[in-house]
C-alpha cells in the first residue's frame, strides 16, 4: 500500500495510511485540487452561524471541496448532512478527537444530521490483529466519540460490520462503478493488496449517499482520496458530489513533522493519560521553540511557530484569540519562559482530559445506545434498507 | 474477465463465466488437478447409499476433490454438509436444474444439511442490469430450486444480499487472506474488473465454512476455480479444504459443444416452456446424429454419441439403464428413426416440466419461506452471526 499514494512530494507524504514530514498545506491544496477556505467564505459562514469556530478563525480548517455549494443550499433552505468517521486501530489521542469537536460545532450551528462511520472492517484488513481485538478497540473509541456530545437524535454512529446488513445494496452499486485501475491510481493498491481492502473504498463512500442531499465531510485531509473517488461516480448515481472541509494535523509532541500516533505514545497525549503522565510527556517530549537557558530566552525570546506547547494552545486549548496572542507576544519577546508556557499547556490539557473522561463515564450508560441504536436518527437508519 | 481464465485450451474454454467448444473432460481433470470418480469410489458410495444415482452410473459425475475423505468421515460417523448455488442471471433451463436434483439425492442418502447460495451480488456486478431486475430473477429462480424438493429442515437457501448481515464477519476473514495476485491468476481479473467482483470470491467461499465439518460441493466443473482459492486458505483458518463433485455439462440442443444458455433460447429448454415450444425446439433445433433420409437411417443407423435427444435421455430423462441401452442399440442399428427418438425425448421432457411446474406451484405458498427463513436449519442460520 505504501508505494503509490495520495500525495508524495519530495519532503512529505499524506495518504489515508501515512503522514510523514513537514506538511506543506499550500502544496496539498494544489496537488489534491481542493480550494482554500478564504475570508469571503468564512464571512458567509459567520453570517449564518453568528460566531466562528476556532478552526475557522485560525486557518486550521484550511481547505474544502464544494463548501460554497453547501452554504448556498443551506441559505435556500435545502438541507445537507455531515459525515465523518474513525478507523479503530488503537487508543484515541487528543488529535483524533478534535475533528469530532469541530463536527459537533457544525451540527449545533446548522442543526443537521451527522453520520459517524467506525471502519472496523478496514482496520481488520490493514492490521495484524484479530477481529475481536479490533472490535474491543472500536467499542472503546465509540465511547470517546460519544463523549464529544453530539445530538443523540440527529447522530448515528455505526460499525461497518454491523450496518453492512442495511447498506450492502448501496455498497454493491458503488462497487460496480469502481474498477481496479481507479483504486490503484487513487489509493496505490497493488497485487499484494487483499481483496477486502480493494473493495473497502465502496464502504467508505456509501455514507455520502445516506441522504439525497449534499454531504459535508469534516476530516483531516488524508482522507481526501476517498472523496475524489466518490466525486467521480456520485452524480451518475443520482447523488451529490461529496463536499469536504479539510483540517490541518495537530503537531505531534515531538515536533512539527508527521502526525501523532497512538502506537508511539511519546508523540501523543492519549485520552486516558493521567495528570502525571501528561506532565511528564509535555515536560520531557514537547518540542520547544525556546532558548537553551533562561538568560538566552529572556534576551532572544522563543519561536512559537515551532513550539508544540504553543501550537497546541493555538490549535485547540486556548479558545480566546486575545489570550493566545498575548501568550504568543510574551513568549516571542522572552517575557514568558518555556517552563511557564508548558505549565499553561499542561493545565489546559489536564482540564480537557478530565472533562472528557467525565463525559465518557456518563456516555457509558445510555448515550452510546442512543447514538448507535435507539436515538431518533439511529432508529430510522436501522429501519432503512439501502 | 474473458482474457485469462480457469482453463483455456486450444479447442475449448471452461471458466465460471464461459464454456465454449467441445469440452474434453480428461483434459479438464488434468488441468484442474482433480481426481477421476472411478469404480472403487463408486462402489464405496453404493455400499453406503444402497443404490447409485444415474450421474454416478453414467459417468456424468466424473471428477472430484476429496470425495474419498468425505466418505471416510461419514463411515466414521463424522458429519459433512452439502453446498451448491445459483447465479441468478436469467430464467433457468433444464441444465441448471439437474445438479440440484443430484444434490437432493445426496442429501436424502446421507441425511445431511444443504446450503444453497443465490449470488445476486455477483450477477449484479457482472451484468448490465439493475439490482431490482436481478432480484426479480433471483426470486423466480429460488422457486424453481425449491420445487426440487429438498428437506425443508435441513436446507438453507439464501440471497447473498440478505445473508451478508450474518456472514460478513467470515467474509472479512476470507477476504483478508486473498490478494489481487491470487484472483488475477485464478479468475483472470484485471484492471477493468470492478472492486465488488474482485471481492466476490470471498463471498462464494464463505459458505464452505458454515460448519466445522467437511463441505462437499456438487457443481458443474466451471465453478472449480472458487474451490481452488478456498483450498489455499481453509486449513490456515481452521476449516477443511472444500470437497467437490464435478458434473459434465448437459449438451445444448444445438449440438455437443459449449453449454446451454438461457439468453440463447434455441440452445435450451426453459423451465417455463410449454409443450408446443418443447416440441418445436426439439424437432427444429435438437442436433441429430441420424441420417438425412429414412432409407439411409435404416441402412446405416444413427450416432447416439452426438445426438442431443439421445444425450438428454442418457443424461437425465431415461432412468432405466436397460431402457437407455435398448434405445442406443435400436438407434445405432437403424431400427429406430430420428423422429421416433425425438418423440421419446419430447414426451419425457414434457412430463419433467409438468411435474416440476406442479411442485413449483406448491412451493409458492409455504416451502420457499421455510427453506429461506422458517425451517429448522434456516432459523438456526439467521440466529448465527459468523
Amino acid at each position: 500500500m505504501e508505494d503509490k499514494l495520495g500525495v508524495e512530494l519530495a519532503d512529505f507524504v499524506v495518504t489515508p495510511w501515512e503522514v510523514k514530514g513537514k506538511v506543506d498545506y499550500d502544496k496539498l491544496i494544489e496537488k489534491f485540487g481542493t480550494s482554500r477556505i478564504d475570508k469571503p467564505l468564512i464571512n458567509r459562514i459567520k453570517a449564518i452561524t453568528g460566531d466562528l469556530h476556532l478552526f475557522f478563525r485560525r486557518d486550521i480548517a484550511f481547505s474544502h471541496r464544494d463548501l460554497d455549494a453547501v452554504l448556498s443550499d443551506y441559505e435556500k433552505g435545502k438541507p445537507f448532512f455531515l459525515y465523518t468517521g474513525r478507523g479503530p486501530s488503537g487508543k484515541m489521542h487528543i488529535g483524533h478527537l478534535l475533528p469530532f469537536y469541530f463536527t459537533k460545532w457544525l451540527q449545533e450551528k446548522f442543526g443537521v444530521n451527522l453520520y459517524i462511520q467506525i471502519t472496523d472492517d478496514e482496520k481488520f484488513y490493514l492490521k495484524e490483529r484479530s477481529f475481536e481485538e479490533i472490535s474491543n478497540i472500536a467499542r472503546e473509541n465509540i465511547l470517546d466519540i460519544a463523549a464529544v456530545g453530539f445530538d443523540p437524535d440527529k447522530t448515528f454512529i455505526f460499525l461497518d460490520s454491523e450496518y453492512i446488513r442495511n447498506m450492502y445494496g448501496l455498497v454493491m452499486k458503488v462497487a460496480k462503478r469502481i474498477n481496479f485501475s481507479t483504486v490503484k491510481a487513487i489509493f496505490g493498491f497493488n497485487n499484494m493488496t487483499n481483496i477486502g481492502m480493494i473493495n473497502f473504498p465502496s464502504i467508505e463512500i456509501v455514507p455520502t449517499m445516506f441522504e439525497k442531499a449534499r454531504c459535508l465531510i469534516p476530516a483531516a485531509i488524508d482522507q481526501d482520496p476517498y472523496w475524489r473517488a466518490q466525486r467521480d461516480i456520485a452524480e451518475s448515481m443520482g447523488y451529490y458530489k461529496a463536499a469536504a472541509i479539510h483540517m490541518k494535523f495537530l503537531s505531534p509532541l515531538t515536533g512539527p513533522t508527521g502526525k501523532m500516533s497512538s502506537s508511539d505514545p511519546n508523540t501523543a497525549i492519549l485520552l486516558d493519560d493521567d495528570e502525571s503522565t501528561v506532565r511528564k510527556k509535555i515536560m520531557k517530549y514537547a518540542f520547544s521553540g525556546g532558548q537553551s537557558t533562561v538568560e538566552l530566552q529572556r534576551k532572544l525570546g522563543g519561536d512559537p511557530d515551532i513550539d508544540v506547547s504553543f501550537q497546541w494552545l493555538y490549535y485547540f486549548l486556548e479558545e480566546s484569540d486575545d489570550e493566545i496572542e498575548r501568550i504568543r507576544r510574551e513568549y516571542k519577546s522572552g517575557k514568558m519562559l518555556t517552563g511557564e508556557l508548558k505549565e499553561i499547556a499542561i493545565d489546559k490539557i489536564v482540564k480537557f482530559l478530565k472533562d472528557h473522561s467525565a463525559r465518557k463515564e456518563q456516555a457509558k450508560t445510555k448515550l452510546v445506545d442512543e447514538l448507535m441504536y435507539k436515538g431518533k436518527l439511529a432508529k430510522k437508519m436501522w429501519e432503512t434498507i439501502y
